[in-house]
């Protein structure tokens, strides 16, 4: 087990990395407030780790809701749901919120403990990748409205992450390689020699090798958390955290949310990013076929969707909320390991980046 | 006009408190991030002040939305509505909701700003006495859940507050008499000074006299907000704000909710507590004639309901949030401008107080 502190004043919380975490919880468990704990997780995920965390909770009162799996329930009547429950159960103030899942568990949870009360303590126990590198760092929680994507929300911290990499081993392939562009994204935007390390240990990675998934899981949630902790310094810094993200929702938006998952069209978009980037003249040829043949191996697309058009790309750019004054702005790398959010790059390049990356 | 300014380091804000405020809004206002605004309002203030309020966003795009008046529709409905139009009307992260009424459109306004993309800035004007001197400080905000009042919520401070004294000439005399509660109970728990200069100006205060109503105001403000920053240092501190209310709740509980309104139960609370605490020996029989002679000149009611028993009060007391290990905690007097939390009294004196204070 490796440990990461995610240091913020008085809200700094551990997480805990490593393989078999979920049957060690009460020796990992910080000092909670009182004795309530209620557990929240899907019907995906039930059935295969709840019985372990209920188990880890034994010394607590503890309540379970399991909701229905998908980013569609990630609304205010579902968060109404965990409410009812904390209330049917008399859940006091001094409650703490498991969430057991993936992304849309660990985000709604989170926000039902930012609400419960005005404030209870929650812990992570995210079970994909995606969540484990993602969701375990930055403290952003909310649900969706049917006009717009997290636009009901709150910043709350965890009190601790548990990221038992064991819960990777029943992750769908797609799900785990979504995952990986995110971890291949850290490297990319921040951290060459983790870039270096990630080409040399793709194949143990993809085949969910526990060390050298702690590793690349403990080394993604530090370069978040070093990113935004210097975003309070540096205006704008946290932005480099959506590179190729402005190509994957033109992706997802095109195609509809669901088609390709986020991190697909993230694989993609990372490496229209890299295109464009040697286009500029910023990074080499070279570096872009380093970038494409470890999304590869990593089992990610890297070409946009066969038909979608340059136009409609330019389309769905537009409305990106990063936008200033109508100039696209995009995450480009300034080399392997450096990422800038720039307008500072030709439309034509631009468009002959877009033509290059895309299946016709 | 009088300013008190709240002091929370980078959340620090104004509290206006005056005459004819409505009409200098533009003047009034802080820098803020951008140049949208909705305001939020209930059908029965709008009639009344929207129009004024409206023009004094004149400079800003402004929407509005006219929600239903009462406590119940202090819901999680509702918020969303305020949700639907920002995202309609394609309110950004730097817009500011304006909250235009009483106690809830203050309290559904701040929490739908606390949440919506994770926080924006909102003002309050408030436009009853109660609000004015309640909801001004403190920053909680929230809507209720069927299962309990208030369970849902944040704390979010608001930029600025404009506490516009004739607003309150509109306001129906039993709401007024119920603020004026409020106002009483800041002099009782903290302020003997207050008290008396309360008791030498019920007359013009009654009369809602601005001058006077802008002193009353401004002081309450202030004990609140001393109140409330000591009570990061001395726990419990806080507690002293709901003098009186242990026995209101009770009376609001047994009567059903909306009966009484909050401050009448209140009033009759406090008189209660008075009592009690010359029982104890604490304050004399002439302090407690004092509360009472006060609380009748602002048309307080000063028994508990006709025919509501020792028994059930005690029932409704012994499941307040305030108790310790099922002892009932009761803020109580030491003095005329001091109040103390305790679980030190007799219950025998409790009883003869219930008897005492009920009407038979």
């Amino acid at each position: 087990m490796e440990t990461l502190r995610v240091e913020l004043g008085e809200r700094s919380y551990p997480i805990h990395i490593g393989s078999d975490l979920l049957s060690r919880i009460p020796s990992l468990l910080p000092t909670l407030a009182g004795k309530q704990v209620l557990i929240v997780t899907n019907q995906t995920v039930a059935p295969l780790y709840l019985a372990q965390v209920q188990a880890g909770f034994s010394a607590f009162r503890h309540d379970t809701i399991i909701l229905p799996d998908g980013e569609q329930f990630k609304t205010l009547d579902t968060l109404n749901l965990i409410f009812t429950r904390l209330l049917e159960n008399r859940h006091s103030r001094t409650t703490t919120l498991v969430a057991l899942g993936g992304g849309v568990i660990g985000d709604i949870t989170g926000f039902a403990a930012a609400a419960y009360q005005r404030g209870v303590d929650f812990i992570q126990i995210p079970t994909t990748l995606l969540s484990q590198v993602d969701s375990s760092v930055g403290g952003k929680t909310g649900v969706n409205h049917p006009l717009g994507k997290n636009m009901i929300g709150a910043f709350h911290q965890p009190r601790l992450v548990l990221a038992d990499t064991d819960t990777l081993s029943t992750l769908p392939p797609r799900e785990f390689s979504a995952g990986m562009a995110e971890v291949i994204k850290y490297g990319l935007i921040r951290d060459v020699n983790f870039l270096v390390w990630l080409e040399a240990n793709i194949a143990p990675l993809m085949e969910r090798e526990p060390v050298a998934l702690t590793r690349a899981i403990r080394r993604s949630c530090e370069i978040k958390a070093e990113v935004v902790a210097a975003d309070e310094r540096e205006a704008d810094l946290r932005a480099i955290l959506n590179l190729g993200h402005t190509f994957g929702h033109a992706i997802e938006n095109a195609q509809g949310y669901g088609e390709w998952l986020h991190g697909e069209a993230v694989g993609a978009g990372m490496l229209m990013a890299a295109d464009l980037s040697a286009r500029e003249g910023w990074i080499s040829a070279a570096d872009v076929a380093r970038v494409e043949r470890l999304l590869l191996a990593a089992h990610l697309p890297v070409r946009g969707p066969q038909g979608m058009t340059v136009d409609t790309y330019l389309d769905k750019m537009a409305v990106d909320k990063k936008n200033v004054d109508a100039r696209i702005r995009l995450v480009l790398l300034e080399q392997l390991g450096k990422a800038v959010i720039t307008t500072r790059f030709s439309s034509t390049h631009l468009r002959d980046t877009l033509v290059q990356c895309t299946d016709h």
